[in-house]
């Protein structure tokens, strides 16, 4: 069994959530990268192929998130065999969604897949973890860990990540748009001042706290105020056109929050399932006032994460 | 009824929680401020006494946080009738357990009791927050909103201020060591410096959801992975003789996390109840260690808040 294909799919994920820089993570049911790995005789990692909606990314395994991710365990687990890989890319290049970190972990997931003795989720996140690191220039959770365990989902700890996956009210639906053009998350980073004030501290604080509590309780009136990231959203909404307009066409038909998701251009809301669809027509015409096409969803928050399609 | 005289209990409690600075506070079952107030034909507030611990504090309502607060309530509510109290003080003087808050917070439940329509607690809320202000030089809910309604307490906003219980894992206990010094809440403001590093912040908020989520999974591992305040605490602790030295007693003792209480000196630490005890003794042993003397305690975390005692 070990020695044939396996094809592994890892869902889209929106990282931080707005309030939850680079430790809350949720993911998207309705888009996410493809990996098929297998076996070779020869030692290493190699990629055989990239399809799909980002197809010009690297096939050097070391600049690849997939690639470097196997590496990773490979290296870590003394493989005595090698590991091919076709990467399908879903998920749009620079999206804000996930991409890098999907494909790190559809990659992984394949790769365990074919070992003898797989290892269990939680032993998988660090060889992500070393892949994404290649796409964001540092190492960060927050769209590993729900692209391979599924849901809403808390890391605490980089050098020992513990997790946690959030209840989030049954009644929400993520809407998502992303509007046709490319921000780098070195970039988005980059225009982060690097102190936050202490009032602000304690602003996004009560907010990230009202908005798990609020999870944990379906307190939606709770989660509508604390849905707000004061501190990370204002340094970035002038790198996204129409930013302003477009959160405010969101909480104008209905949405509970609408920020920026990950490193953006990715825009999303969460709004109850019957103002969802509403929400999401108001924002992409918002991006087209302001001369940006889009793609957009609507997606249930999947609970289920990176899983094996074909073995 | 509303004529006779009516004594209202509050509790103490620890502000801050260590993790949640500003916006977590939970009460004490050991220790709280008792105020008797009355009905006068001259409108007004009037304080007749103050006894028990701290009976130094000053008479002029305005200047008084239980006073204050009541003054507050009258205006806001054009009270037709004075109001004299007699206030208890049961909580140390500068202890950091939230003295002035339950002053402020008796007081406002002792005068809601002779309205002839008593308001909510959530109505009182901002009452004992005027009061509260007095002591502290600013507007903050962390003490207040504990011993008001009781248990572990979020508090998100300020100016229209939301609250939110939080479960406690069933077997905590709290365990306070209160050393013989005194310390201001306003000194210990003072000390903090008026900006937090991005990435201390990434990790305060990730200790400060894990936290949250630990307590509403019953989660004891996670716990202590994010029972760690890295952004007041190291400021704070060297207003504190000893305090390095009483935090590694108490984790060395089967602690799941120290810090200190609201603005301090109080250190408080929470344990599973087969440790509490121990957890005590060498927190007192480690303070004598440091010249300093103290009161201790080991409480269970009350879930009721601020009650009628007699009427």
């Amino acid at each position: 069994m070990s020695s044939e294909s396996v094809l592994a799919f890892a869902p889209a994920s929106v990282g931080n959530v707005g309030i939850g820089f680079d430790i809350l993570g949720h993911t998207v049911k309705a888009v996410g990268d493809r990996v098929r790995a297998r076996r070779t005789a020869e030692k290493g990692i190699r990629i055989a192929s990239i399809t799909g909606s980002a197809a010009a990314l690297p096939l050097e395994p070391e600049k690849n998130t997939a690639g470097m991710a196997l590496v990773s365990m490979a290296s870590a687990l003394s493989l005595p065999f090698g590991i091919e890989i076709e990467i399908e890319k879903g998920i749009p290049l620079g999206s804000g969604l996930g991409g890098s970190a999907a494909s790190a972990v559809a990659a992984v997931v394949a790769g365990n897949a074919l070992l003898d003795a797989p290892l269990s989720k939680l032993e998988l996140l660090k060889f992500a973890m070393h892949g994404e690191a290649v796409a964001s220039g540092s190492v960060h959770v927050d769209n590993i860990a729900p692209s391979l365990f599924g849901g809403l989902v808390l890391t605490v700890g980089i050098d020992h990540p513990r997790t946690k996956q959030i209840p989030v009210p049954p009644s929400i639906r993520c809407v998502l748009a992303h509007p046709h053009m490319f921000l780098s998350t070195r970039e988005a980073r980059r225009v982060l001042r690097k102190t936050v004030d202490l009032s602000d501290f304690v602003w996004q604080t009560a907010n990230l706290a009202g908005f798990l509590s609020a999870c944990y309780t379906n307190d939606l009136a709770m989660l509508r105020d604390a849905f707000e990231d004061v501190i990370i959203e204002p340094q970035r909404a002038t790198l996204i056109p129409g930013f302003k307009a477009v959160k405010q066409a969101a909480m104008g038909n209905g949405a509970l929050g609408c920020s920026i998701s990950g490193a953006g251009p990715t825009v999303f809301a969460w709004a109850e399932e019957p103002y969802a669809e509403g929400v999401r027509v108001a924002m992409v015409e918002a991006f087209a006032e302001h001369d940006l096409a889009t793609d957009s969803w609507v997606s249930a928050i999947d609970t289920e994460g990176a899983r094996i399609l074909e073995q």
